[in-house]
Parts: C-alpha cells; sequence; structure tokens
C-alpha cells in the first residue's frame, strides 16, 4: 500500500465526463489499496474567463481581489471531483489551500508556499477517504487567500507529497511523458522511462513544457518522486524524474530542447573595459527586460562585440534602448536579428564525457547550418542559428545522438 | 457618521454594470462619511449554473460538496465588487463567509449562524476600509465551507449588523420597499413608510417575498435597524421595519397578503374524538408535507369535518395519502380542492380593536364572495376562497380598508 499523490490539470477536469473519468482511475488505484490525493486545477478556460470579468471591472485587476476571484475556479473542481468519487461509492472529500492551510507569502498572484498542515488530511485518508485538494491556491498568515500563479496547481501537488511524505507525486497531463524532443519535428523522438531533475529543469526552461519549472525545483529539494503521465491514457508508465545519484550509467544526451522565442542584439565596436557588460545590460535590466544568452568574445583593436537574448515581444524595446545609449557606451554600430532559434542538447552524461560539443557542431556543420552563439552549462549546449533551419537542426541532432534507440541497460555492477 | 450594512442580491450585481453602480451607491455613503459594509449575492443565474453542474455528476449532491462548490458564486461577487470600488478610488477589501469567520452549525445547505467574529472587519473600517462580505455563507468549527440555503444573504446582513451594532441594515431588491398590497393587483396600492417586524413576518410567509423570513427574525431579535431599499433607483427611502414598541399609533391594517399556492383537503365525518387530528396529520407530517391552515369545528352527531391546506405540488400526494388512511380513522369521506386562494389582512393594529374582522367579512360579502376557511392569530386574519375571486377579494378588503390613503399622522404625546 503506498500513498500517491496525483494532480490533474484543466484540461484532466475539463468536462463532466473528464471529470468522471479522473474519478474512474482514483477509485482504480483506491482498488489497489493505496491512499490517494489528488491536486485540481480549474476547468480548462475557467481561469481565462475569470480574468476577463476582473479585467471589464478594473483595467489593472488589484492582485489580492483577483486571487479571491481566480481562487473560485479550483474550488469548483474540488467540489465536482469529490462528488463524482463519492458517486462512485468511495469516501472523498474536498479541501481547498485555504482549508487545508497551505501558507503562503503575502506576493498576490505569485506566491510562494511556505508550510502545509498535513494533519487533518493524514486523518482523512487514515480513514480511507479520497482527499481532494484545490491547486494554485493558498492562505497568507493573515488569512488572505493566495493564487501561486500559473501552472501552480503542480506545485501543490509536489509540496502536497512532500509534506506527507507520498511514495510518489503523479503529474497527469495531456503528454504521456517527456520525450527526447518534440515528436511533431522529429517522429523518431522516443518517450525517456526517466530523466534526471536537473535535465528536466533544463527541457522545461528550454520550452519542453511539461512541468512547472517551480514544481520540480521543489521535488528536487524535498526528494519527491515525481512521475509525469497521460491523462487520457489508461496504461503507460510516463516519465519517471530521478536524482542523479540514483541513476547508474546515464546516457550522454537525454533530449533536445528548442525555441523561436527570442531575439538576438549585438552591439559591435565597443570599448573593450571593464564594466562595459554591465552598462550596457543596465539599462536593459532597468525596463525589467529578461535578457536569456549573454556572449562576448575576445575583443581585438580595443573594441569588442557584445551579444544577447532577449523575448521576442521585447526585441523592439530592447532595440530602442540600446540605440539610445550607443554614442554613450561608444559603441559603432547596434545590429539585431529577429529570425533565430535556440537549439539545445541536454544530458547529465556530458558532465563526463569529452567531445559532446564537437559532436553537436560537426552534426549541424554537416547541414550547412551556421551557428551565431553558442552558450554552455554543465549539462546543456546551446546554439542560435537562423530561424529557418531550426527543424532541420533538431533532427540533425537527434539522429547524431541516437535518441530514437532505448539506451543499453549497463550492466549491474 | 453612520455605520451602515447593504445587501445586494443577485440580480443588483447581475452585471458588470450593475456591479459598478453598487459601487457607485457605496461610494455616495462613503462621501457623506459613512462606514459602510456591503453584503452580496451570487451574479444572477451563477447558483443555478452551478447547481445543474453538480446534478449532472450526482443525481442527489453531496450537501458538503454543495457547499463547498456554491460558495464560490458569492466569491466571485466580492471579489469584483471590491475591484469596483477600488476603480473608483475607495479603499476596500473582499471577505468570504469562511474568512470573516461567520460560524454555523453543520447543517450544510441550510445552515444556521452562531457566532460572527467582527473584529478584523472593524479594524478595516476604523481604517477608512469599505468590507464587502460574501452573503450565503460560513464555517464549521471544523473549517467546513457551509451554505445557510436560499435567500441567506438576507441573514448575512442582518447578522453582520447586529454583530458590529450597525446603525441600519439596508436591503436592496427590485422592490422599492413594501406594499399594502401587489401594486399588479391593486393599482392604488401604497407604500408603506414602516412596517413593524411581526407584520413583515406575516406579510413575508404569506406571500410578499421582499425579505427572508428568517433574516426578519433574527433582525427583530437582535434588535437591527432593517430598510427595504430599491437597488435601481437612487431616491426613495423605502420601507422601515420597525419594532412596535417604536410605533405609536399604529394603522389597523399594513397590508393585504395573499396567494394562490395552496390547496385543501377535507377529511369529512370522523369521530369526533381525543387524538384524531393527530391521527390524521401523522401520516401527513411523516410524509414531509408542510400543513399551513388547519381548521376543526365544533361537532355533531359524534362526528366532525377536519380540514386544512398544503402546497399545491404536494396536493396529489396528500390526497392520495389521506385515501389511503380513511378506513382506518373511520372517515366518511375525503374531499379536496385545488382552485383556492388565501387572502390575509395583517396589522398590529387589529389586537386593541375590535370590529376588524367583520369589516373584513363585510366587505367580501358585499362582492359575494364565499368563505371557505377562516383562521387567525394576533395580527392577522386569514380566509380561503375560490380561486377564481382573489384579485376581487384583495382589492375589496384593500379598499374597505382605505389602504389607498396615508394614515393620519398621531398627534405627539
Amino acid at each position: 500500500m503506498a500513498l500517491i499523490v496525483q494532480k490533474y490539470g484543466g484540461t484532466s477536469v475539463g468536462s463532466i465526463e473528464r471529470i468522471r473519468s479522473v474519478a474512474e482511475r482514483v477509485a482504480k488505484f483506491r482498488a489497489l489499496g493505496h491512499q490517494v490525493v489528488v491536486v485540481v486545477s480549474a476547468m480548462a478556460g475557467e481561469t481565462n474567463r475569470l480574468i476577463e470579468l476582473a479585467r471589464q471591472i478594473q483595467k489593472d485587476p488589484d492582485p489580492r481581489e483577483l486571487d479571491v476571484l481566480l481562487a473560485t475556479g479550483e474550488q469548483v473542481s474540488i467540489a465536482l471531483l469529490a462528488m463524482a468519487l463519492k458517486d462512485l461509492g468511495l469516501k472523498a472529500k474536498s479541501y481547498t489551500g485555504p482549508q487545508v492551510r497551505i501558507l503562503t507569502d503575502a506576493a498576490h498572484t505569485k506566491a510562494r508556499i511556505l508550510a502545509i498542515d498535513e494533519e487533518r488530511l493524514r486523518r482523512d485518508l487514515e480513514a480511507g477517504c479520497v482527499v481532494v485538494v484545490a491547486g494554485f491556491q493558498g492562505v497568507t498568515e493573515d488569512g488572505d487567500i493566495t493564487t501561486l500563479g500559473r501552472g501552480g496547481s503542480d506545485t501543490t501537488g509536489v509540496a502536497l507529497a512532500a509534506a506527507l511524505k507520498a511514495d510518489e507525486c503523479q503529474i497527469y497531463t495531456d503528454v504521456d511523458g517527456v520525450y527526447t524532443t518534440d515528436p511533431r519535428i522529429v517522429p523518431e523522438a522516443r518517450r525517456l522511462k526517466t530523466i534526471t531533475f536537473e535535465e528536466m529543469l533544463e527541457m522545461a526552461s528550454l520550452g519542453s513544457k511539461v512541468l512547472q519549472i517551480r514544481s520540480v525545483e521543489f521535488a528536487g529539494k524535498y526528494r519527491v518522486r515525481l512521475r509525469v503521465l497521460s491523462s487520457f491514457e489508461d496504461e503507460g508508465e510516463g516519465t519517471l524524474i530521478t536524482f542523479e545519484e540514483d541513476a547508474m550509467e546515464r546516457p550522454l544526451i537525454s533530449g533536445i530542447a528548442f525555441n523561436r522565442d527570442e531575439a538576438k542584439l549585438t552591439v559591435i565596436g565597443v570599448p573593450d573595459r571593464p564594466g562595459i557588460a554591465a552598462h550596457i545590460l543596465g539599462p536593459i535590466a532597468e525596463a525589467n527586460i529578461d535578457v536569456d544568452m549573454i556572449v562576448q568574445n575576445v575583443g581585438h583593436d580595443g573594441t569588442t562585440d557584445f551579444s544577447f537574448t532577449v523575448h521576442r515581444n521585447e526585441y523592439r524595446k530592447a532595440l530602442g534602448l540600446l540605440e539610445r545609449i550607443r554614442g554613450e557606451i561608444g559603441a559603432r554600430a547596434i545590429e539585431g536579428d529577429e529570425r533565430i532559434a535556440k537549439v539545445s542538447i541536454v544530458g547529465v552524461g556530458m558532465r563526463t564525457h569529452a567531445g559532446i560539443a564537437s559532436k553537436m557542431f560537426r552534426a549541424l556543420a554537416e547541414e550547412n547550418i551556421n551557428i551565431q552563439m553558442i552558450s554552455t552549462s554543465e549539462i546543456k549546449i546551446s546554439v542560435v542559428v537562423d530561424d529557418k533551419y531550426m527543424e532541420l537542426a533538431v533532427r540533425a541532432l537527434h539522429q547524431a545522438f541516437e535518441l530514437d534507440k532505448e539506451p543499453a541497460v549497463p550492466a549491474t555492477a
């Protein structure tokens, strides 16, 4: 008998029929003798409907009141799911975030969980109850309702699993696991049976949006066994997210992430002296523009070129800012390019293996894809290329690293 | 400077525009220096939408979970109204029933208020905040969400006014006060400037459904100054509900109530012996059928006739029950009539004045209206007549008691 936390997103509870099928899956786990805590999001579309209502009243809705409003979305879901469970003859009880007492800070619309009072839930579980908890919401020390921000239901699930010391936290979504890359681009893409937390973090932040980053960090911190599964399939074991130390031999590369969300800016011919990077990026930061990749190469003739990427939505704003400070920083010219793509290979194995980068660059060269920027971390290598080559680059890398093949099972020591 | 509790029903907050106009009215009261607590219902139609969702999941929805579901309706209203108030530059803060801590018993879907913790609200009011509270809901000692049943928002308003010792509780509705009778039947019907609590109770239970009965009882018990006003008119003082001792000389009759909701049943020729009424009504009560008027006249030849009225929806069921026990109780026959109406005159003045009943019966006799049943209490006289005469009876009585004329102001002692 295990204690399992299951989290279902908005699509999984998006209609009466789907709520019923969630209840049926929970019933199967109960029939196997497991204790089950279910965390649910608002029904698909509901949160947007509520935000639209709020915007009709206030252009920039008051954050405290927006949280009061949005919290109703999950409250509807928990009540309906508890009813569906009872309709199947199970014992069930719903709880809002404030009712559990999921204590958060007071940062309305993006609050962080501080503590969870799990005593009442544990009593219900021991009495044979399925406990249904509203995701995405909590309460401050003062009793104000808070929300954790978009995707926060994943975080609720992981935090509850940590507080209850659950055997597993299962995140049900509309994909059946984490893939080596997007199957729409590479049909041979393969579902990973396991992926490490660190790889998952890199994959998520790079655009494979299966899980919310914060929930993955949370799971890593509290050592929660996390599994991503499809809510539309009854079979399948999904992808288990593991701790690196659990994994034995790891494949070199786990997956390939990519996005077209960014734009590139280059400041050409700035004096190559200390403080120049801060001088360029200071005004960008003040304008609240997030910078992703930053590349500065060694200079020559006393000047250097400085490149960075921003989200495409902020490209025009960033370009305008740089034009304005060009004289001040003594740059020769400002260049920009919106038509770029970022492609990254991710894998903890690369830490202990040389030659990964050169293999990546060779695969791209063989397809005549020019690399515009390179940035590396311990477990990933990212390149910026012309965006028309993105799909080609992803396919070439998928093949070069043989990601379509199941990695050989290492011999047990 | 006064402390005023204002309650707005579902129609008054039924759209974004109406929520805005509630906010504007509140702003006017604030501009006059008053402290304002606003109690709101769910937006019109929302509660029914939620009940419909629940019924799609469970034919007979679990009461605990139904309360969790329904409570979201008012929570949406308070958030939107608080936003609208802030949009007008006012300080405002919303509270759900559980957040205030409106403590109730655990009778889900029809809970009763046990206590209100008003400390936090009072602090907000003193800080210049408009406090917006969700009507209709509370929380049990165990932290479970409860609802007070339909119309419970009136009760929330009155209970808050009592707890805060407010100067007045204003119930905004779609009528501009309490009338001597329904103006659709008697065009000369006049709005009452004041009515006593007891009269209001009789008027409400007799079909002038302006206020929920429980809220009137509550207001009477805690001596809350209660006023009914229109939320669609900016002028008008509505109807103030007073305590009898406040009133000096009262008019004989305050108003005329009526309904066509009932049906009459008569058990003919039962043995005139002790216990027979209980014997007849026992099975009716066991079937959960509410009985309104009961009339039993003196018997002769050792038998008597026993009549009572029930809601028309339960007429068939009650008739079937009586047919089944007819032999057992030794009745000669069972008769029934669905086509009846009940017409009542209400007024605390009748306590101290003789001749009211005979004046009533005479007025009906002059119109050739036959009286089928009579029932009296201290401050009302009800008659059952053929339902086709209902409007005629109401008009005749309105005229006989000169209700179209403003009562003379008594000379100050």
